[in-house]
């Protein structure tokens, strides 16, 4: 089963896969948790270009190519072989969030990064898609305390960067996907704490286990 | 004016490329050489991912979608620009380095690369393409000498590694193409000396200046 995790900075996305990952042993089921950008050495190297506060002048067009080639990667690499041998993929962010940040939030035709998903990669989706959904005001607040506790410190710092009207784009855009595709998208309110998130989680995805 | 230089290794692209800088400079004409990848900050990023040794399990369509995310920045940050100023651009590689290496050579199809340039890049082709037609052989024995004479140490290793075989379908693939675009290709044979080569571009030229 291929399983992503979406939603704006600070929704909580790391912490829930860990404790998801965590479950799946706890099982004895075989699991492979990973995020995109990154997930392999080569999609590592691109996404500190990415995250490089330096590349300020990095254009719509190359960000999204370079999201892409991330993906290319870590699909052929990654997702396919375990997918392929029984596991089950967590994956932190996927094409879910190219379209809502380059398309919804950036301004990229969301008809041709479909038109891209398609032809490059097979129109491989996941099974379910858990949307951590939160207000970007709470987000943004949790990212910063990560940032300043020195969890992450650095890390994110473009887009630590970018304003909240920034990231109302974002969660507006992915609600509006979750409408689309109401048969693959479940949404978790993520405004609550860990473990009442954690057990709506595994709530939803109780039916395909 | 938007002219592209293409050849296999060694076939003595930017040696000519330097003189053709040089001859535009004589004549007050305003020019920019560049090359792909490469060309910008964040482009030379990319080729870095592109040319490391270590990143052996570069999937094709990894390595495809460096070459557009590297190109995507260069016809931005460079080429439109120079072109919108009434300068001349004179470019190391550009979109039939990728038919040619990404299509013939390495195997994805010419049909999905093509469609790629329309729906990333309108199209933009150059006004003229010198392809310095050269035998893989002579090519890559230039090649090594200039990695001996320490000139490009490095820079290119991951690409010196490829067979002579992998070559001769590069040096095919371009003849292909010129075949296609006779209109815009100028075959230049660049088994010659410096000088004899750089007469033979001029003249190929001419008629365009």
């Amino acid at each position: 089963m291929f399983i992503t995790l979406e939603g704006i900075e600070g929704s909580g996305k790391t912490t829930q896969i860990d404790r998801l990952a965590e479950f799946f042993k706890e099982r004895r089921m075989a699991c492979v948790a990973t995020r995109q950008p990154g997930g392999t050495v080569i999609g590592e190297n691109i996404r500190s270009i990415l995250l490089n506060p330096e590349n300020h002048n990095l254009e719509p067009m190359t960000e999204l190519l370079l999201y892409l080639a991330d993906r290319a990667q870590h699909i052929n690499e990654v997702i396919r072989p375990a997918l392929a041998a029984g596991k089950t993929v967590l994956c932190d962010r996927y094409f879910d969030a190219t379209v809502v940040y380059q398309g919804f939030a950036r301004g990229l035709s969301v008809e041709l990064l479909l038109k891209l998903h398609r032809i490059l990669f097979e129109n491989l989706k996941p099974d379910v898609t858990l949307l951590l959904d939160l207000s970007p005001h709470q987000g943004l607040k949790r990212a910063w305390q990560q940032l300043n506790s020195g969890r992450r410190a650095g890390g994110e710092s473009r887009f630590e960067n970018e304003a909240l009207a920034f990231h109302e784009k974002v969660r507006a855009g992915y609600l509006e996907l979750a409408k689309l595709e109401p048969q693959r998208f479940r949404i978790i309110d993520a405004g609550r704490s860990i473990d009442h998130v954690f057990a709506k989680i595994s709530k939803a995805l109780a039916p395909f286990l």
